[in-house]
């Protein structure tokens, strides 16, 4: 195998009560990547369509993702990367994510799988270093992973993967005002109150035990952020609004989508789904920002070949 | 039905990573009472053994829970309440909480439960208030329920039922020094840093998935405090030593139980268990401190029925 073809997905990060911590893996957004073997012991990000991103291996995701992968090798091969960018950086669906995750995922695929899926999160988690200025992996565990993914320590680093209950539905709007994650994490305190620490732990293990009895209706409860959804829905037009709008027409649950300014909404059914999609869409088509409008199942494997 | 005699189970809250949402129920403590109907129109603690504790109704934990129900009730039945104290007061292992959700179950029982269980736990809570100041629920909903619950919200107030791992066992050990709740909660920051609290949710949702998936290893690992332990645990004589100790024997997890300064080691099967227990008997023998030592299965039931 010399040349590997794969759909890398988009995520939705923290999911209101799990932030830094809880993520899910999108089934209908995502970018395409073509990975390919070459002979001159380098890495390269030969083309990049869809955005403007660099194309200096060092200083792409995708490619400081696969440096950090074969340097744990001592391996000196060399890749051809090929992104037809889909997902808009600065989006919050995790755009660097996925270049990153589609990335690793390919190259260990050529490399003969020296790694588990698991193993390479790890790699993955540089290139949101670089993007970020943080090493989170509650983008690229459930990019590579697929379903729901829970770090439960980043040092050591453990990702559990959680149960897909099966009717799960996300509506994703994203606001075309772009807002970096460096300065999304930068206007969070670094101190939280232990009563809405303890209110956000309280509604992460609801969540987690929603997942595992398909209590729909308790993961809709469950999705309540007292500590970072105040502060960084300021930077999202319309949140309140749009929150109100989408839990009139029988959303589970909305919250900011990793770092904004997507926002999502959880809808159990494709029907119900629908509806929300609609709603959204009649809203924010009387603003004045432009906007894109996904709905999507839970992807439950991550990154595929194509 | 006119009297009742019940067993009312001691609890351990907190659990190291779920402060103030997350307990369960002991099986093998407990204490005893009797609880009679009287024609005086009154709630009356007419006897109390085994500890020092007020018998004016108003100023006991049983009474104060009991007049909680009566009053949403609108009722002026009367009831003698006999405890027979086996839990010590401050011992960390729900001494109050077993008294109030004690009390509630067989009122609630004697009236001809117009209340279903999980409706008893606010008013067993208003014991908890006058115990130590802040009514917590993490001991009274297992006190009442049995097994391993999660307080999702307080505010509505929700709990949660999650699933034992039926191995599981826990041994208590409770140094016979007195810490008040009330002192024990005044030492804690109300402030914490983002990232122990991110590291804390994490570990609560993967607590929360061991329970589901029966991994007792990752239970083990999720038992992580760096908010409340590493204050309060300046408290408990020997607390390091003793993680260590139980840690060497196979315990999957240690912590201190609610406020301390009982500590409890989660251990899988009565043959680990039993080993864990003596090694703890065995070191704190050579210490200048009484203790006690339990070793009990989760109560599945809570409040039994004598």
């Amino acid at each position: 195998m010399e040349e590997l073809k794969i759909f890398a997905p988009a995520t939705v990060a923290n999911l209101s009560c799990g932030f830094d911590v809880l993520g899910c893996c999108l089934d209908s957004v995502g970018d395409e990547m073509l990975i390919r073997k070459n002979d001159l012991n380098e890495v390269r990000i030969t083309k990049i369509t869809g955005q403007d991103l660099p194309l200096n291996a060092d200083e792409n995701v995708a490619g400081v993702a696969v440096k950090a992968l074969l340097k744990e090798l001592d391996s000196n091969e060399g890749f051809d990367i090929e992104i037809n960018k889909k997902i808009k950086p600065g989006s919050g669906i995790g755009s660097s994510a996925a270049s990153s995750a589609g990335a690793v995922f390919a190259v260990n695929k050529l490399l003969g799988e020296p790694f588990q899926k698991k193993d390479l999160i790890s790699f993955a988690m540089q290139g949101e270093l670089l993007a970020s200025g943080n090493a989170h992996a509650d983008n690229v565990a459930p990019a590579l992973l697929g379903g729901f993914n829970l770090v439960r320590s980043y040092c050591p680093l453990e990702v559990l993967s959680l149960p897909v209950p099966s009717d799960l539905r996300v509506v994703v709007l994203h606001p075309l005002i772009e807002i970096k994650t460096k300065d999304s994490r930068s206007i969070i305190k670094q101190n939280v109150s232990l009563k809405s620490a303890i209110n956000q732990w309280g509604n992460l293990g609801a969540f987690v035990s929603a997942l595992y009895t398909e209590d729909y209706e308790l993961l809709g409860r469950s999705l309540q952020d007292e500590i970072v959804e105040p502060v960084r829905s300021i930077l999202i037009p319309y949140f309140r609004e749009l929150d109100e709008l989408v839990t009139e027409n029988g959303a589970l649950g909305f919250g900011i989508s990793g770092s904004g300014p997507s926002v999502y909404a959880l809808c159990r059914g494709d029907e119900n789904a629908e509806k929300v999609k609609k709603s959204i869409q009649a809203f924010y088509s009387k603003k004045d920002i432009d906007f894109e409008l996904h709905l999507s199942a839970i992807n439950e494997k991550g990154v595929k070949i194509l």
